[in-house]
This record gives structure tokens, sequence and C-alpha cells, in this order.
């Protein structure tokens, strides 16, 4: 299936210069939804893990899938008060000035080994604020999945755990 | 399965007097999180309808499973600035102020039949606000499934469309 020809070109946005990867069209088509998820599955359900964890908000829509097709556990991380429990919070450097994550406290058992699941991966700032969480929670990051991966920002070389995608620019 | 042992409550969450129930301890278990979405499926799955409409950002762990599991396209509803293209929105009363919700104008074909979904029904006004952007888009609302339903609130009530919950309260 030529996903490409599904997901809708943004330019400028959010801000000038950049091309955004609009995948809303994408999902709405009812093939393609479904079969992009099954694909990006079959390159990941041979590692071992025990939770998927995945960003707000577009993440949720492939980790929940990620994790109910595979009968794992599943555990958002959000931004700043989202999250009604005790939290755990990570700062990091974007492009244009800082960002934060958080995930609850009791989200991660010691030694559990968790995948990392987003829609797409662009310089992998996100990611790696995701590995610190799970780190301090003393989780095991064992792996990141994406339905597209922005190769030219070379996110794949900042990120310290294998990264599978389905859809490569 | 007794969900209502793995759903947190949060005194005073988001503000005092609300318990607010916390459904990520239901998630973060791998056969809680896959059996009560099998489960609401099946409340669900006799319905004739094309797309899912979730709203962001818990409903989307719920609605993105929905399509998946039934073949269905997925669309986001979201609040304001997060959908790149052009959109159409609905303001509504909450019980603290106003809120709006976005949705893409190309997301719903002409007498496409949607069903909601969110993870939790309270009030309704949500629910309701998303219908109005169905109709706005010329697509026809042919229910809405909630993991959970504060039957205490009367939402139900208040919705002009078949209610199927999973876990009332």
């Amino acid at each position: 299936m030529d996903y490409k020809k599904l997901i809708r070109d943004i330019p400028d946005y959010p801000v000038k210069g950049v091309i955004f990867k609009d995948l809303t069209t994408l999902w709405k088509n009812r093939e393609s939804f479904h079969k992009s998820i099954d694909e990006l599955i079959d390159m990941i359900k041979h590692i071992d893990f025990e939770k998927v964890l995945s960003m707000e908000a577009r993440g949720f829509i492939i980790g929940s899938v990620i994790s109910y097709k595979l009968k794992k556990g599943f555990v958002p991380v959000r931004k700043k008060g989202k999250l009604p429990y005790k939290t755990v919070s990570y700062e990091y450097e974007l492009e244009y000035g800082k960002d934060q994550i958080f995930i609850h406290e009791d989200a991660i058992e010691k030694n559990e080994k968790i995948l990392i699941v987003d829609d797409l991966l662009a310089t992998g700032g996100t990611t790696n604020a995701a590995i610190e969480l799970v780190k301090k929670l003393n989780g095991i990051p064992v792996g990141a999945a994406y339905l597209v991966e922005l190769s030219f920002l070379e996110g794949r070389k900042k990120v310290n755990i294998p990264i599978y995608s389905l859809i490569k620019y």
C-alpha cells in the first residue's frame, strides 16, 4: 500500500519552513489505518516487552492498538497537569524552547521491559525524554516504534535503543 | 472482572469536591486493558458505522482500538491549534467556563455513520459538542461508547443518540 499518497503535507506548520506530515488522512481511511498498524506490529512483535509507553496525544492512537493487539499494558506519557496521580517528570530541549513530560510514578515496575510508541520520529528529543522517564522508574526501554520516520532529521542516530518505523521520508 | 478495583479514585481532582476516576491503573494492567475494551466492543459491534470519532486525548486510547478491531476509519477531535489542516469548530459550556473542539473539515463524508468514543461519560457536554461537529460535516452520529459512565451525573439523559458504557458508577 502506498501510504505516502494518503499522508497530507502541510507547508509551514507548525512554523515557517517545516512541512508537517498530517497522518489524519491516513487514519480516516479504514484500510490504511488498519494495514499500517498491522505492518508496524509485524516489525516489532518479536520484541520481548511488558508495556507500551505512548506520548500524548497522537502517540496514543498507535500505542494503544499495539498494546491491545499484543496483549500488553498501556502507559500514557503526558504534558504538565494532565495526569491526576503523583508523577515523575523530565524536561528537555526542543528546537524552539523547552518541554516537559510526565508519567505516573507507579506506571512501571522495576525491570519491566518497555516499548516506546509514537506516531512519528523527528529529532528524537521526545523519545529520549521518554527513555529517561522509563529509567527513572527503573524500567528497561527495549525499543521504540513509529508509523513515520523523518530520516533526514537523523533522530535515529540520537536515540540509543533499537528503532522501528514503517514509513520513511 | 472487577474493573472498579483497578480504577483509582483521586479526591478533589481536577477541583475540590470531585472524585476523579483514574483509568491509568486499569490500562497499565495487560489483562484489564484488553478485556475491558473487548467487552465494550461486544456491546457495540452490532452497530452499522463507518468511522470512529474520538476526543483528545484519553478518548484516543479507546477509540483507536475500536477502529482497528472493527476495521473502521479513525477521526480525532482535538483542542484549539492541534489539527494542522482546515477545521470546523464548536464551542460549548462546561461546569467551569467554556471549551471548544475542532475537527478537520474533510474528516467525514456526507451521510457517513459515525460512532463517538471517549473514555468516560460525565455530563454529556463534550459528547453533544462532538455530535454537533459530525452534523456540521453532514455525517450521522449513530451512537456513543465509553469505558466508564458516571451515571449519577445523568449525561445519558442529555445526549440524543444511543449510549453504550461498560463500567457504571
